[in-house]
C-alpha cells in the first residue's frame, strides 16, 4: 500500500508555521510587503494571482499588485524595478511571466536585486545556486526537496532520477538534490534507454510536460514518485486533471507518490511565502 | 585497442587557432591584455604562472602581472579590481587562488566584471550558466567537453556519470554535459552502488581526486573514460604522476581514454586563452 505525498496538507502546515514567524516579525514592527509585477491583462494571470494574494492574506505578507498596460518599454520596466529595488518598504519583487514578447524577460529579472528575487530566477540567485551558497532557489524545485523532506525521506546517497533540465525545474532541483547528497540523474528528450533509467531510481521526479507519459513499466516496487506536471483538457466532456505520471497505473507499485492536483502545486506558492519571511534575515 | 586523447596536440592546435585569431585581432588594432592577481608569494603558483605566461605569449595576449603583499586588505583588492574592470586596456582579469584567509574568495571573484571574468567563478557566469545562457564557464570543465568534442565523440543521448560534485569540475561540466544533450548523473562521495552506476556510463567524467581510484572493475567495455586528477608524489624514490583513474588496469577495456599528464591538464589554460580571445566579441 502506496502513501500519498499531500502536498495540500503540507503547505498548509507551512503556511502556518510562516504565520506564526510573520506574526512574530510584526510584533518588532517588522513589516513584509512583495509588489507583484503584471504586465498586460492575461485573465489566466489574474484568477492565479487572486489565489496566490488570498494565501499571502493568511501569512500576514502585505501583497501589493502593480498592474502595466502592455504598451509599457523595456526601459521603463526596469525603471520600475530599481525603484522598488531602493524602496525599504519593498521587502520582494515578483514578476508575472509571460511578460509582452517586446520585453526582454532575463533583462528584467536580473535587474531586481537578489535579495528581493523571491521567485530566484535571477543570474545572481541561479549562480548562489550553482556555487553552493545560499540565496533564493526556483520555487516548485524547492517545493519538491521540502515536500521529500517533510515526508521524513532521506535523500542521503538515493538514485534520484530528474526527468526533465526545465530552468524552472529540472535544472536547479538536480542541483538541490545533490546538496542534499543524492546522486541525481537527469534525463531528457534525447535521453537514450529511458525506460532502464528511470527503473533504476529510488526517487523519481518528473517534469516533461507530458500528460502520464509515466506508466508502471518506468518505475522499479517501492518508487518514491513526484509529479511535477499538470495538465487540464476534456475527454468526452469530463474535465481531466492530470500529471505527467500515469497515478492509476504507477501508484500501486511506490511507497510514496504525490497526486495531481494537490501534489507539488501548492508547494510552490508556500516556497514564494518562506522566501518573502526570509527576506528580513537578509536585511 | 583504445584511442588515446592527446590533451597536449589538441591544446597545440588550439592554441595555433587562437594565435592566428590574434593576430587577426591586431591587425585591427585591437590588442588583448589579461591582468592576472597574485596575492603573496606562494612558490608553486609561481612555477605555474611562469608556465601560463608562455602560452599568453606565443597565442599574442599580453599577460599583465599584478603583485600583491600578504597583508592586502579584502577592501584594498576589491578596488583594484574595479579599477581593472573600468580599464578599457585590460580585458580581462584573472586572480590566482588560494587567496590569504584573511580574505573572502567569493567576495573578491564576485566583483569581476562578467564580461572580463575569463575562468568563470563569478556569479554571474555560473548564473548564466545554469540559465542556459552565454558566459564564461569554468575552464576545466569546458576543456573536459573540447576534448570530447575535438576528438569526434557524439555527446548527444550518451550516458554520461560525472564522478565529483565539486564547483571547479563535477557542477559546471554536468550542465554543460547535459547542454550538449548528454543524460548526465553525478556521483560523489555518498553515492551507494559507485561501481553499477560507473558501469553504466558510456562516458566516464572522473574528478574525485583520489590516486587510481577507478580501476577496470569499475567500467564497461568501450567506454570513454576522462581523468580529471592528477596526484604527484614519490614511491621507493621514483616520481609518480598519475590520475583518478589507474590508467594501466583501465585503458584496455576502453575505446578513449585521456592520459594523466597531457590529458585534460594543458586543456585548461587553452580554454583560458580562449576566453580572452573571446572578450573582444563582447566589447
Amino acid at each position: 500500500m502506496y502513501n500519498i505525498i499531500d502536498g495540500n496538507q503540507i503547505s498548509k502546515v507551512i503556511l502556518d508555521e510562516l504565520k506564526v514567524k510573520c506574526s512574530d516579525y510584526l510584533k518588532l514592527n517588522k513589516k513584509i510587503c512583495m509588489v507583484d509585477i503584471l504586465v498586460g491583462d492575461d485573465e489566466a494571470s489574474k484568477v492565479y494571482i487572486e489565489n496566490k494574494k488570498k494565501k499571502f492574506d493568511y501569512v500576514g505578507i502585505e501583497f501589493k499588485q502593480l498592474c502595466f498596460d502592455s504598451s509599457i518599454s523595456e526601459k521603463e520596466l526596469i525603471s520600475k524595478i530599481e525603484e522598488l529595488n531602493n524602496d525599504d518598504t519593498v521587502n520582494a519583487i515578483f514578476v508575472e511571466l509571460p511578460l509582452p514578447g517586446t520585453i526582454n524577460e532575463k533583462n528584467i529579472i536580473d535587474k531586481i536585486a537578489s535579495n528581493k528575487d523571491v521567485d530566484g530566477f535571477s543570474v545572481k540567485n541561479l549562480g548562489a545556486l550553482l556555487q553552493g551558497n545560499t540565496g533564493f532557489f526556483p520555487c516548485t524545485a524547492e517545493g519538491v526537496v521540502e515536500l521529500l523532506k517533510r515526508s521524513n525521506i532521506d535523500l542521503n546517497g538515493k538514485n534520484c532520477v530528474v526527468l526533465g533540465r526545465s530552468n524552472v525545474v529540472g535544472k536547479p532541483v538536480s542541483i538541490l538534490l545533490l546538496n542534499e547528497n543524492a546522486t541525481v540523474t537527469i534525463c531528457h528528450s534525447k535521453t537514450k534507454n529511458l525506460k532502464e533509467i528511470c527503473k533504476t531510481a529510488d526517487i523519481l521526479i518528473v517534469a516533461i510536460g507530458k500528460a502520464k507519459f509515466i506508466d508502471d513499466t518506468y518505475v522499479k516496487d517501492g518508487v518514491i514518485v513526484i509529479d511535477v506536471g499538470i495538465h487540464r483538457f476534456y475527454e468526452q466532456d469530463k474535465k481531466i486533471v492530470c500529471g505527467d505520471v500515469d497515478f492509476d497505473k504507477v501508484a500501486n507499485k511506490t511507497s510514496y507518490i504525490t497526486p495531481v492536483p494537490g501534489g507539488v502545486g501548492p508547494m510552490t506558492v508556500a516556497m514564494l511565502l518562506k522566501h518573502c519571511i526570509e527576506t528580513i534575515n537578509n536585511e
